[in-house]
This record gives structure tokens, C-alpha cells and sequence, in this order.
């Protein structure tokens, strides 16, 4: 065991954080986040870094960009919607990531339909699996992002179903290791 | 378009959060988290929400339920640390997210092998891919959870190569849909 422990440690190797987050960063699930901005027009981005944060009340995280449009809509409508993209909604997906919404109609390009919502003025996005309504529950302001938490207030699923998008590495395929009651736990392949 | 627009609304459906979630939640990457108790001694359990939260300076952020005994850890000790475990530790890594750790030494029973911080107290897990030694920056109330925002002050990987462990559903395989610079995006085969 000793041996294992001077051998592992020596494995060991103190980098910078960008490279060793090359080890944490994929597969990642994504997600497309809508608001609306001062003038009450629909703002969409896609968002990377969400993350769940209460059973009760129903809360979802998200961290976005100080500098982003998105941002100032978040922080202005005190609400967003988080609606999650399937496989027709690939290539949308990555043009709400990395395309100008200053220069092009993101839901218009990215093929995304729109609906209102129940309980929130920013748009719902229908060919999505899942919708999430969310009052603002909380900023906090964390280095060049901002978390916002919301309080999801309604929740939609969409009956055609699809798939999760994933970013992906170059890896392909899961394999189950560990399993228990509902929880199943495997690498990609 | 808008007879499109009117079946996916037809498709639409308001549900509970829980049953939404299900659409959200697979795959999930799971990573571990330590600190240290008042006592001193090391604690771990696997954490399933967790995000980044800044690129400079480098913030990662967890949500831990407020009753867990790691909540108490982390808000005394002001220090945590992230460990991305591989598919080696598949069944440790289940064990510290449902086992008691009043009843077993969850690191022992584990597998986990321990090995000091540089910069913090809390170990870092020798055997995991990646580790992140992190200071607490900030701390949110969330509900039934408190989102803890870690700033990274040192990061390490494992140069023996492994995966990053995935809650999973039961599908398998990954499949990219859509490519640009170091993005790849795909689902679940």
C-alpha cells in the first residue's frame, strides 16, 4: 500500500489551472438560457456552466459573464428560463455560443421556436426537451461571472424525445462501473 | 413553420420539477469533495452539483446540502478541495455518496488515497485525475443547500491517464452533431 501511495505521488503533477481542467471539462452537459432585455425584446445564449442547487424550493444555477448582454438582462428582468437542447438542436446550440447576437437573430438561425411563458416573460424554446421558469433568487458576483440563482416556478417537458447535447471529448461511448438504487456510474468509453 | 410551431406547442407539457429534472440530469460528471472537521480530521463525500464559476481568478463552485456534515466543515475551515475521480474509483465514489460517514471510513473503504494540500489542509486525493485545492471565497444560501464558491489556488493532475466518472442513464455512446474550433457537441448514442 505504501508503495502504491510513493508511486502515485509521484504521478502527481502541479499544473496550471486551464490544463487541468481540460480533466474535469467533458463530457458537459449545456444548456440554453433565455431573458429579455430593456426594450422587452428575447435575448438566448448558450451556457456551460449551470448547475442544480435546491431540492426545495426547486433552484437552478447558473454562471454567466459579467460582460455578457445576458448578464444585464438577468440582472435587469430579475428572471431567465433554462431550456434544454436536444440533438435537432446541435448546431443551434453551438451558433448561441459562439455567434454575435448583435449581428444575427440568434433564435431565428439557430432554428429555435419560441412560446411564452406561464410565469415569466422570456421565451420558452418548444423544440427543447425540458423548460425551466425561473424567478431570480439570488446573484452573487464571482470573479468575471455573476451566479444566478433561480427559483424554478414551472417546468416543461416536450413529449417528442431526444437527447441531452453534450460537449464531448474525442472519447465515444459509456460504460457502466458502479451501480445502485436509481444511481449508475460509468466513463465514457 | 407555424404548423411546426403548433405540434412541438401541442408537445409541450407542464410538469413537476423532479419529473423535468430527469431531462437534465444524465450524464453527469461527479467529483469529490474533502475538507477538514473542527477535530481535524479529513471528511469526504461525491458531489454531483458543481460548476466553474470564473476564469480569473480561476472559482469553482459546489452546492452541498445544508444538513450534510460537510456543510459544517466547509464553512469552518473556509477550504475545501475538488477531486475528479476515474473510472478506478467508480465504487468508492459510489460508496461516498450513500454511505454513512459516522459508521465507515469513507476514504479507507473507499480506496481513496490521501496525500496533504499544498496550500490548504484538506487532502487531496492522490488517485483521482485531477485535484483543485480551493479557498473559500463566498458562500450563498440556496434553499435546502448553500452554493460554496472555491477559488482555485492550486491545481494538479495524475499523469497515469484515466476517465472522469458519469452519473449515466441507460443509454450508451456519444455521437457528435456539431463541430467548430475545440468545441465538440453530441449526445448520447
Amino acid at each position: 500500500m505504501e508503495k502504491t501511495k510513493e508511486k502515485d505521488a509521484e504521478n502527481m503533477k502541479q499544473v496550471n489551472f486551464q490544463e487541468a481542467m481540460e480533466f474535469w471539462a467533458k463530457p458537459e452537459r449545456i444548456v440554453l438560457v433565455t431573458s429579455t432585455d430593456a426594450e422587452g425584446q428575447p435575448q438566448v445564449m448558450t451556457v456551460g456552466w449551470k448547475m442544480r442547487t435546491s431540492f426545495q424550493p426547486p433552484m437552478l444555477a447558473i454562471s454567466v459573464g459579467v460582460k455578457r448582454n445576458m448578464h444585464k438582462c438577468i440582472m435587469e428582468s430579475k428572471e431567465f428560463v433554462i431550456a434544454v437542447p436536444g440533438a435537432e438542436l446541435a448546431k443551434g446550440t453551438l451558433l448561441c455560443g459562439i455567434s454575435s447576437p448583435e449581428k444575427i437573430d440568434r433564435f431565428k438561425q439557430g432554428g429555435l421556436i419560441t412560446k411564452p411563458g406561464n410565469f415569466v416573460s422570456s421565451p420558452l424554446i418548444e423544440n427543447c426537451i425540458a423548460n425551466f421558469e425561473c424567478k431570480l433568487a439570488a446573484d452573487l458576483p464571482t470573479g468575471d461571472h455573476t451566479i444566478f440563482v433561480g427559483e424554478v416556478v414551472a417546468s416543461w417537458i416536450n413529449e417528442t424525445p431526444s437527447k441531452n447535447l453534450l460537449i464531448i471529448g474525442e472519447d465515444g461511448g459509456t460504460e457502466l462501473l458502479a451501480a445502485q438504487g436509481p444511481y449508475r456510474i460509468g466513463v465514457l468509453r
